[in-house]
Order: C-alpha cells, then sequence, then structure tokens
C-alpha cells in the first residue's frame, strides 16, 4: 500500500456555517493507493473526534498503525489494490490543517479562543472543496464512523450526487443532550482547569505530565465510548495491588484504565482543538439548514448504508434507525439501509470490533 | 409527623473492616413517628452517597424537605402513624456523623486524608450499635436506595434476624467497573484540584463559589443518574440563549442544569466525604468475607424485595435480578422477590418516580 501525506493551502476564504471565515486555511491529509485516470475509483474516509488523517499504514518507527488499519489497506474491506483512498484531517482539529492552534495570518499569533467555532458541516465543506482542487467530482463512496459518520451524513445532504456509496458508523441525525453532558464535563474541566490560562496556555507545558483538565474530561469520554458489558470483560473488580482494597488511593484495573488513557491522551491532543470538536459534535444537527429532518433527508440521492451498534450508549441503535424510518416514509427506501451489529462492546465497537462489519463495507464496496 | 433530630456519641472503638479503628465516633439521626412499647414498629431507612439523615420533614424556614419525604410521612407508603421510622448519616458522611473532616480525639486536627476507609459493612455496623442502644432488637424493615439499598442488603446477610422486611431499591450485589469508573472520574477531578491541597482545604473557600474539582465530577455523576430517555425530556435540543448556537461557550439547557447542579452541589458537600464515600460504594461487594455470592446470601432469612428501574444506566436491574437467581437456586425462592419498575427516568428514578414503586412499599410493609 502506498501511504502519502500531503498539506494543502487555500487562500480563498472559506465561508462557515457562523457568518464568520477562515482565510487563509490549510488541510493535511492522507491518500492511500493509486487514483485512476478516469478518476472513478476514490474514498473518502472522515475521521473521529480524537482521530486524524492517519487513518491506515504506518511510517518509519511508528508503534502503532492508523486508527482504521484493520479495514484499509491492500486486500482489506476499503481496498487500497482497487481504490484510492483519502483521509483529511478536519479543521479545528490539530495534526496539521487549520485548528484554534494555527496562526492569524498575517500575523503570529495564534487564534486560540478566537477561532470561529466550526460546525460538521465545514468540516465537510472544506474537504469538498480539496476533492475539487484534486480534481475528484465524484467518489466511489464516504465511509466513516462516529463524528465521521455526521461528516458522511452531512455530505450526503448538502452534495447530494458526489458519492454512489455513503457508509455512515456508530453516529445521530442529531446530538442528544445525553451525549451533549459527557462534552459538558470535558469543556468544563478544560476550561476550569487553572492551567487552561482561559486558552493562553504554552503546549509545552503538557508534553510530560499531560494536562489535568483534559485527562479527566477524557475518562468520562471514555466511559461513553464502552459499555458495562465491555468493562466487566476487560477489568471485572480486578484491583492493581491485591492488598490497596482498604487504601483510600488504592486502585481497581479500571480506573488505572482511565488514568492511562486520559493522561497520556492529554499529552498529544490540543486542549483548544478538543473544545471547538466537541462544540462541533454538540451543534451537529442534520437538519439545520432545512424546515425539518424529512426535508434535509430528502434531498439524499446516494446509497446510504447506516452500521449501528447494539450497546453503543454514545449514539444510540435507534438514532440511526430513525433516519431510515424517515427515509422508508417518504419514499427513498430504495436508497437506505439499516444494519445493527450485534455487539456489547460500546461505542468504540466501530473503531475495535471491525471482523464483525468489515465484510458488509467490503460488500457494499464491491457494488 | 413528628420529626426529630439527635445525636449519639459512642466512645467504644468501632472496629472496622479494614481492620482500624473509629473511636470515639458520633452518629446523627432523625426519628419520625413515635416508638411503640414493644419497640416492635421501627423501619430503618438507608440513605445514598449524597443523602443524610434528613429523609423526610421540614425543619422551620427549609425551602424543600428531606429526600424521601414523599415516601415517609403521615400517611405515605412508610406511615409514620404506624411507624417509628429512624434515618441515620452513615460514618463517612458530613452532615454530622464522624467522617473525614471530624477531629481526630483527643487532638484538635481533623482526620482529612487520615482517615480510615470505610465500607459499606461499617457503616451498617454503626447503625447496628446505635439500635441496640435505643433497645431496638428487631425491625420491622429495612429500606433504602442505591448506596442505601447497599446497606440493605448488607443489613440482610451479616444480621439476618434484624429486620422482618427488607426493600433494596436501585442497587446492586457488587459495584462494576462501569459505576466505578464515573466515580473515578470525581474523585481524579477532586484529588488534582489545586484548591484541594492534598485534603488540606478550608471548606469556607467553598462556600461561595464552590469547588470546581467536586462540581465536574459530580457532572458525570449526574449523568449516571439520569437516563438518554429523561434528558430528551427534560431537555432535548434546546439552548439557553437562541444566539448563542455558534458561540464557543453558548450552552444547552442540558449543559446549565450539570452546571447548576455540580456547583451547587460543590458548595455544600465536602469532598473528602465524597472521596470517601464512593470508595465505599466501589469496594462494595456482598460476597466479601464469604467463598462466594452463595454463601453471603444464604444467610438471608428476611423476607427481600429487590426493587430495579429498567433504565437505571448506574446499577442496572440484570445485577438485582442475579440476587433473586442466585437465592431460588438454592431454595430461598419463598424469602425473595425481584420487582422491576417501567421506568426510563434512570438511576435516579428511586427518589423521583415514587408514584411507580410507593403502592409496593406500602403493600410490604402492611404485611
Amino acid at each position: 500500500m502506498k501511504l502519502q501525506t500531503h498539506k494543502a493551502h487555500f487562500s480563498n476564504p472559506l465561508y462557515l456555517e457562523s457568518g464568520r471565515i477562515l482565510e487563509p486555511y490549510d488541510l493535511v491529509y492522507e491518500t492511500y493507493g493509486e487514483l485512476n485516470d478516469e478518476k472513478s475509483n476514490a474514498i473518502l474516509v472522515t475521521h473521529a473526534l480524537s482521530g486524524s488523517h492517519h487513518a491506515a499504514g504506518r511510517y518509519e518507527g511508528d508503534r502503532k498503525p492508523g486508527w482504521w488499519d484493520g479495514l484499509i489497506g491492500d486486500g482489506k474491506a476499503i481496498d487500497t489494490q482497487r481504490f484510492f483512498v483519502i483521509c483529511v484531517n478536519v479543521i479545528g482539529s490539530c495534526y496539521g490543517s487549520t485548528g484554534p492552534m494555527s496562526k492569524m495570518y498575517p500575523s503570529e499569533k495564534r487564534y486560540r479562543l478566537r477561532f470561529p467555532v466550526i460546525t460538521v458541516k465545514d468540516m465537510v465543506k472544506a474537504q469538498r472543496i480539496l476533492l475539487d482542487r484534486l480534481g475528484i467530482d465524484r467518489l466511489h463512496a464516504i465511509v466513516g464512523g462516529s463524528m465521521g459518520g455526521m461528516q458522511a451524513l452531512r455530505f450526503a445532504v448538502e452534495y447530494p450526487s458526489l458519492a454512489r456509496h455513503t457508509i455512515a458508523l456508530a453516529a445521530t441525525h442529531a446530538t442528544r443532550p445525553w451525549a451533549i453532558a459527557f462534552n459538558k464535563v470535558v469543556q468544563e474541566a478544560i476550561v476550569k482547569d487553572p492551567k487552561f490560562k482561559n486558552g493562553e496556555y504554552d503546549p509545552k507545558d503538557f508534553a510530560q505530565e499531560g494536562f489535568v483538565g483534559l485527562a479527566v474530561g477524557r475518562m468520562a469520554g471514555h466511559i461513553s465510548y464502552l459499555s458495562p458489558e465491555s468493562m466487566d470483560r476487560k477489568f471485572d473488580r480486578a484491583y492493581v495491588e491485591t492488598d490497596g482494597l482498604f487504601e483510600l488511593f488504592g486502585k481497581f484495573q479500571v480506573e488505572r484504565y482511565l488514568e492511562y488513557n486520559g493522561y497520556g491522551f492529554s499529552k498529544w491532543f490540543d486542549p483548544l482543538s478538543y473544545l471547538y470538536i466537541t462544540k462541533a459534535i454538540n451543534i451537529f444537527d442534520i437538519s439545520r439548514g432545512y424546515d425539518s429532518l424529512s426535508e434535509a433527508l430528502r434531498r439524499i440521492r446516494t446509497d446510504l448504508h447506516l452500521i449501528a451498534f447494539k450497546r453503543d450508549l454514545l449514539f444510540m441503535p435507534e438514532e440511526m434507525k430513525e433516519i431510515e424510518t424517515v427515509m422508508k416514509a417518504q419514499g427513498q427506501g430504495h436508497l437506505v439501509r439499516y444494519y445493527e451489529v450485534d455487539s456489547d462492546y460500546g461505542h468504540d465497537a466501530f473503531l475495535v470490533e471491525l471482523d464483525k462489519f468489515s465484510h458488509y463495507v467490503a460488500e457494499v464496496l464491491d457494488r
């Protein structure tokens, strides 16, 4: 598989849903495989909250491959021998695309809290402009999970003729207060941490010890990515030190897991990006800009596959199912298919339990 | 209803499950109604994590009545015209019973982090000693929800002939990693907040503005007390200011609710008590001290009622159901009854949806 990283610079303004503009801006992205001469074999993969454009493969020295490496590669469900796969870091993120820690051209100052609120619609628009520059006006498919699934849905509504197939996994048509509440914990923890300094922190300060606000909040996030059942299987009631039961700070395995992942994450993910991206997730509502959910969905022309996971406790199966129900009720039954994966892993199943749905993805892309 | 507050002082040591002792210690408690001459009409009500001995009634000037006022009172399910009701503040709490902010007699210093880890078994033991002092050796019933339900179960196992009826609501036989994870968020948020000062804080500092660590953590707690469905009903996707959608710190109603309750709570609940009580919940396992869950439950002689709530996402119905399954399998089917309340409110249903189970409680107590 040929893995390449690219950076595209755009000097034209990006008109945002909020009415503000971003100008100029950069997008970094990865590509795998080769674009054919007809430019008809491109697949866009969209990433989740803490994801990046590095969806598959390894760079020299990498301990871990990209986040969907089990799905994307030569001979895999998203077969890079047949398809040219693109994954773009969303605006607002912290992996090279323009985000809150970018400099406010022409100034040398970073945006920080002056960065405009961005939405999933804005993320999608920027990617559409990039595809344009690459001369790609038709995609074989768009595939993404969680916030990546929100992007896939937004693409389907805003650019109806762009993709032949759209696969949205573990997403929703509008973020419910339940998910907003989890994001609130991390936003509050970040903003109220004295080291956040109203956004004027030095990122180097977090590289060694991490950043408590983001770490604590991320722990709450991890709860929503798992499920009671997967936690039972992973940790049960095991204790880190057997004699620590009556020590106030003695730890269960699950507590160590949360610490390890929370603090680890806070060493490399930017807190401002976390604020902006969770905001984009919170205000995601596919019907915004239309009179109703029905009206928004009526625009869809792509073949839409909704893959939900039974014990996803962040974006629940019924939220995806509703999209199918509405589309069927208005005569779009031929376009939509709902597929529920029998998994009790929780929301992260879309990253972890690939063997339960990769055959489905492969089958769709084969058409 | 005659409402009285009492304080009992114990100068004998309380031998704790950890091997440590508490000496001396105080218990504050409330009573409602009158103890009859035979001392046969007493009901013990046990409280949850943030609860107190103030379970019902109002003191002069109170804006709100006690936490289970809808259930306890003259003519109510727990009828104070017939029963003498007692509710004891658990040790470790911050409403007057000995806890981490109590003074370490004979010193004037407070325990703070020197306070011993206490368990649900210890809370129950202290209450048993109090009943002894009151000359009550038989209870008509013990009733409690959440951590109160854990206490009810622990009473049933440790003091099999104490209560005629035992009603445990919204509890579990052993805390699962899922619930421990929610507690981890608040513990970590408290301990890592610089104002916690390793437990050496001045409580007066939190009286005005609250305490961020506890507030943020409590927000995570609130998620586990509700459910996606009850949040939809309470808040939907309503926004506090309609024009705040594209403001980074614009708020959804659910976010305002979490802030209001999180910060409010942190003004009056002691962070050290919160650490110690969540620790007690985390290490709750009714089988500890016995070879197995079966062996622990085999000791039960009381008539045991397990009331679970369908969409309780903290302590799930199946955890209560397992107690019934194990007891039935070992010939204790005549003692146990499992009752599942059809509610989608979430864990807090035991405090809120009284109309769905108070008839059941009344019926049990009538026997």
